[in-house]
């Protein structure tokens, strides 16, 4: 058995270095993963970038990276859901089943859950950008033959936009605004085409993401630096938006989606905000009844993602700009925090 | 002012005339339409085939048609909503607007409710098979101009679809079987698949009804006739299908429904059924938490399906099958009654 | 038949003035009444106090008073679900009953809203604080013998805290916060409790408030000005409370409010804020999943209100502070306006 | 540490034996109960009476019980949750909390339920009617003083009144109709009325349980064999009750809910029917766009029954009857038995 594997771990701001580490402890019920494809997220970017996402600051160097593809190299004790030689794709969050929020099916507000390749828990858990990793056998979802290693590696970004998706309640039929044109934005936009949702629109400051929109089906673009939005959008829809989705994380744009929303209607936030308060219109919200409401990672949907991109529903390739081997790591975390050009940034191992 | 037209009279079963009859009446409110295109329905042929439809039987000579494209031609006192020239569709069921189902927007259980081109009140109301139709000015859909008048006819019927996709709650990601692939069960598997079901399997004893879903976008189809239906769906789907929409109107394929939706599994019913009792697996329903709903015409989704259909989102062209003039109603009716090959038979006026 | 009435009328603020007014008309559809008892709204202040209430500035003199009992004394055309003699309580909401909101079911989001006793429309809509008003046939809830004339007048509030709590979702079994304990924050907390809510827990920092509310059925009473709220109320329950309501109006409350609910919590808003925006945690929203909605006067909730108040489900009597005659009209509205003491001050007429 | 216990022992219908057992194994994550009141369930009796339960076919000798108090004796490793000493009742169905359903939040549909005193399983698995059980530590629901052993072995059957009624929906200001005034049916009967449903009303053909549910706060009460049901639910309701429990297993109750039903309005299925199908109306349903759903044990609810009973929102004491020993288990069984008389009857350890 090989104890040794290489791994692309993080020291600190920028410092990323190529070592070797021991291979993951293979425990009752978890299984071992050979990685094959790992996609470069932004939160591993605040991570590169920062030294740190937010408030997760690691006490020690750890390997970042959870959006991957890996095949099955070894099964711990219990495991009968998995077998070795599957080729699957992972739910990062380990929830731990059987408090009162896993209980009720809101397993991404578990307290317990163990992230991969995060600093929210202390220790740092290792994540995939190793030659292997361990995780628990249900945290596994088997890809079928459609779906090739890259596109694998993009089921859990699709899971954050599909999350968030549901938390908009219905969104068929329905108008639907989507604050910024990054990887989410631009994969909640196709979600909601999807879905069903009429008209999509797509605004962004950066006209390159804008056309990108639009050439993945959405069905028109808004430019947020316009004075007129408010004029435009009610032009548009009347009463404005069923749905926006703020996917920028910029507060300028959360409040502007206020101004944007339907009376009655729901704004989602996923854009990763920062921790200082934002000032909010809460009387319209009052006078038009209008819902606000948290979306946070994603619950289990990794199954649905995977259906919906193996039948085609939606073709989540176009995203996938650059990928890199696992040498040029630092490589390719710098070209992905270029967000002039890049949408996801791979590393195949 | 034109004080008569021509319209096609239903006297009795297969005894339709085509006689001049008063224009209608136009009160405050209300607005008259000249009409453009009719689509036949199946309640249309009940009427046709057997005199009455169910339980409404009509007291006196009156015409049918309530799927249509029309022009305003005149306005009521106090209309500010729709003007003359406007081409549009209708919403051929008028709630009160008053009463507790109104109020809680459930519109279609009005106890009020007067329906065009139909005896389900005393005396009868006329439809729209016939030169000018009087309605209600929010009855009136605008429709764009990418919505020709064969389309804006078929409006109506894909309401029903909606609505009865709406009745499952969300679709989007589950599996969805429609039991029936006649006009309402296509439309219902086209919806669902708009709406990011997958997969969308129809089912159907006529293979050239199978065929044509599977042409228009259904994952696969399956013969109800076939012993081991329930044994095939569970390879399919594991423990079977999210939900189960029953358009048949068979009791046979509405008792196999209940083996064949998943544990915690929706089943709607919209194919009309007899008023015979029919043998049901209460105890399946109770251990697996199955919800088993009904479906009754539409709730206010008309733009809705405007939009949907405007922006491409579904194609509903391929489902007419035949177009007549308003001097041939009796052919159009035979035709549509030979369910071997018509799915969408209209009248052009 | 009488052509003139005696009405108190606002002609600025802190000048309300005994007149003499033309009765009301009567249109087809509409019935007049005669008024018997008027409770004083906190709207109904803000007009009494600075001559305009929040956005809503009045053109001219006019009459207020919503929340009223009263009886049938005239009948409009048409009219068939109310008859003379009848008494009743109002929905003084007069919505348009056709448009998208109102098909609907979200009757409260009308924008062609017609309100009794109000200034949100030009020129004002006379209210209830004159011998008679006319209102529309389906404005109108008829009294069981349970519910007296005071009692009458108090149905349109607690609709208010009705509505509020239906868009709380559910609340049986959660643990709800009501902040503030002035009528509306009372009339939550008798709601939540009697919908089987528990704890059902009210803050104030009025201790004569907070008694009242325990005394009223609350389980438990806290006071916001200590500094270890979130402290006490970790202890209390955990994660935090599931229901928010925050009836204060005070944006220091609101800001408080999402460090008190739990993660998937819900924060419905129904204190009037004024225009500014308030700083809010948008990332905790994210983070934690909460909900935070807006709660506008009320749905079509009437008749459940008097089923609920005629069964004995609540008690609503001991938030009835004082009764004035209608001459008396300054008096009655400068004691309600002292906060220290007054809950719900009513008019009889 | 004692290696042996007292058990009540089922071997066949009608034969329960008090015995010596092995004490149950302690693993990893379990805790080991000593179990101090039982409360004797309908499925129970079923085993008693036909030695078996519907489909449920013991191969072996097993002990029965799964409503019931105990406290902790013995801690697996890596068990933090519960401590020895703590008295509690027991969710008696283990979930896997890893498959689908688990996740969906929908445990009570787990296909790996495990069941205490069940022969769901084969084996069957051994319930509380002993000195000794072990279970999983989730499953473990801690009981604050108020709630004494009595009441604690009344958890389990509340919970399933409380599942039932969260499957309705909202039932706050809704009026309610139970058939069936069993102890399953007086306690929906019970939480209907403390979550704000009203009216209450239960039906029965046995005039002491109807005269119990009066007693224990229903409405009204209606006798089915009355030839003019829906008449007077009519005159009661007007179109009928919002939503159904049907709690009696009787077919013939479960179609009379049809036409007792409102248009729009919900039946859920609680009571234990047979295997045979049962004709019902699929034409009414569709028409009405009724609901009708199934209600299987219970969700996670046992901690919010338990702050239910705790803060005296429900009281469940009336409805235990009788106490017995454990060695007149079979004297117990006898009297529970005796459906005339007996709603609760529990057993002492």
């Amino acid at each position: 058995m090989i104890s040794e594997m290489k791994a692309a771990v993080l020291h600190a701001a920028r410092d990323i270095r190529i070592e070797q580490l021991h291979r993951p402890d293979l425990l009752p019920g978890m299984v071992t993963l050979r990685n094959r494809r790992v996609g470069i997220c932004g939160s591993d970017l605040h991570y590169f970038e920062e030294g740190q996402c937010a408030a997760f600051v690691p006490d020690r160097p750890f390997v970042l990276g959870h959006e991957f593809t890996a095949d099955v190299v070894a099964l711990g004790d219990g495991v009968d859901t998995v077998k070795i030689g599957d080729r699957l794709t992972v739910n990062p969050a380990r929830n731990c089943g059987f408090c009162e929020f896993c209980k009720a099916g809101r397993v991404n507000l578990c307290r317990k859950t163990i992230m991969l390749g995060s600093a929210s828990t202390t220790p740092p858990t290792n994540g995939a950008l190793a030659e292997f990793v361990s995780v628990r056998a249900d945290q596994c979802h088997a890809l079928p033959n459609q779906i090739d290693d890259s596109l694998g590696a993009m089921i859990e970004p699709f899971a954050v936009a599909l999350h968030a998706v549901k938390r908009a309640g219905l969104v068929s039929g329905r108008s639907v605004l989507v604050m910024g044109a990054g990887t989410i934005g631009q994969l909640v936009a196709i979600t909601a085409r999807a879905f069903g949702a009429v008209p999509v629109a797509i605004s962004d400051i950066v006209s390159y993401r804008r056309e990108k929109a639009v050439a993945l089906g959405a069905d028109l673009s808004l430019d947020p630096s316009q004075a007129d939005l408010p004029a435009q959008v009610r032009n548009l829809t009347g009463d404005g938006f069923d749905l926006v989705f703020e996917a920028s994380g910029s507060p300028r744009a959360l409040r502007a989606s206020f101004d944007l929303v339907r009376p009655g209607g729901t704004i989602v936030q996923i854009g990763t905000l920062g921790t200082a308060d934002i000032p909010l219109p809460a009387n319209l919200l009052m006078n038009r009844e209008i819902n606000f409401v948290g979306s946070m990672r994603y619950g289990n949907v990794f199954n649905e993602a995977i259906r919906l991109v193996a039948a085609g529903r939606v073709n989540l390739q176009p995203l996938v700009s650059e990928v890199f081997a696992l040498d040029q790591s630092v490589k390719a975390f710098e070209h992905a925090a270029d967000k002039s050009q890049a949408f996801k940034v791979q590393i195949e191992l």
